[in-house]
């Protein structure tokens, strides 16, 4: 297929949703991004904040849900994705989305610290609602946007992706990501899925692992990594000259090429 | 104070939001509203329904997310109930916000099946952050707007609500619970407040309990009293002859009387 949205138009805005302050200004800067300052995007009140510019006659849109206004904290989780993700869409009708992120991965599965995913499926871990057909919608299980050229390209690992509100894992939590047959934890991406998918909008989702779930400490080892994961993937990046290889690749305008800290993705006429 | 939402004005539009049609077709009835049917309000491919109607001066709007396009179950839960009064929000501008649903009940906080609570706060048991203040955030404890004279009139219990994507309770959400100091366990309560706070709207919270979270079944228990709760909560009203001595009360446009399947309140100028 060509380098369309799902509806066969061609791309030429794209929504980046990420949920922290930390995994957003390595991409901010590298794409020299402003940030919106008249607000007139997003209701008053509410802490979103857009990051926009235009990189190859391609409009990127870069959404973090912004700081709690009473705690001060990133606004992570489910309820602030879905509704940063509701309202740009709303806002800038997007031909793609892309959620970007850091998430746990399971060492079972074979996931280690620094790897970046691109998830083939979503669900949640947390939604177990024990009645026919409702037990369905709460695990919200879904595939994303199907990109088999651009995974080729990079050579990124692939799995399916689960989704919970929180950081830690129950044994409830465990079972469920266990069902869904997960190689990586986030908290946001089906979420973000569930939204896009409802307004017809395709969409992929890039993690890199900052800890490893399935191992001794993994809320420690998240606040450890969260940073040091951020640098060593910039730092692969370079070394592996990935971004020299894709340039190389760019066809007039009809390419897309995005490189951040937390993933390196083509997108392009000669197919996903 | 008067009937005014949070920033003094007068009342004059009420957002109901609920999660079930079982739930939301007897206020429908009550109030004789009419179903949203050009579908201007939503945007395509949502199944958000609204229906609304003019009763005593007063714009109500009940607004329930529909059924899951592909699964047709309601689309219980956070991530909905976040969207649709977001979304409603936007459209309509309400003055206040009423959440009336069902819940389970603690029966070691005194709750009975049938017995309909006001919350007096709200907070998640099923995002836990263990960092931080960001373990605050992931809680999301807040009071609800106050209504001290509302409470009176009706006589109705008072607790507080806490809120989780499972209907089912895993032991961690349980321990969040008690920690939560909770009375009632629902799936919406806390997600419709942190939109509702966000924008600064003011919301109440009428939840009729259908099962016993600490009992043998609440699973099954939830499933049987469904309907014969909403039944017997009509019945019950209907008995105490509670519409009549509201009625009796009502003086020129500004006291709002509110009675449906799973709560009746009064919302008056002689305050709340």
């Amino acid at each position: 297929m060509t380098a369309a949205g799902g509806d066969g138009r061609r791309i030429s805005t794209v929504l980046i949703i990420i949920a922290m302050q930390t995994e957003a200004l390595p991409l901010v800067n590298k794409f020299q991004l402003s940030e919106d300052t008249d607000g007139s995007l997003f209701p008053t009140g509410v802490p979103w904040i857009r990051y926009h510019g235009l990189y190859k006659e391609l409009h990127i849109n870069l959404v973090w849900p912004g700081k709690d206004s009473v705690l001060g904290v990133d606004s992570v989780g489910m309820i602030s994705a879905s509704l940063v993700t509701y309202a740009s869409i709303q806002a800038l009708n997007p031909d793609l989305i892309i959620n970007v992120g850091t998430a746990g991965g399971s060492r079972a599965k074979g996931a280690c610290v620094g790897d970046v995913y691109l998830a083939s499926n979503v669900a949640f871990h947390d939604r177990r609602i024990p009645i026919p057909v409702f037990d369905m919608y709460g695990i919200g299980s879904r595939r994303t946007f199907s990109t088999p050229n651009l995974l080729k390209e990079l050579n990124l690992k692939v799995g399916k992706l689960s989704t919970g509100d929180s950081l830690d894992m129950s044994p409830q939590d465990e079972a469920s990501i266990l069902a869904n047959d997960a190689t990586i934890k986030d908290m946001e991406g089906a979420a973000v899925a569930y939204v896009a998918d409802l307004l017809s909008v395709p969409a992929i989702f890039v993690k890199a692992v900052t800890d490893i779930v399935d191992g001794a400490k993994p809320t420690s080892e998240f606040l450890q990594n969260l940073v040091t994961v951020t640098a060593a993937l910039d730092q692969a990046v370079s070394q592996k000259n990935l971004v020299a290889k894709l340039i190389s690749r760019l066809t007039e305008g009809h390419i897309l090429l995005l490189m951040g800290s937390t993933g390196i993705f083509l997108l392009g006429n000669t197919g996903w």
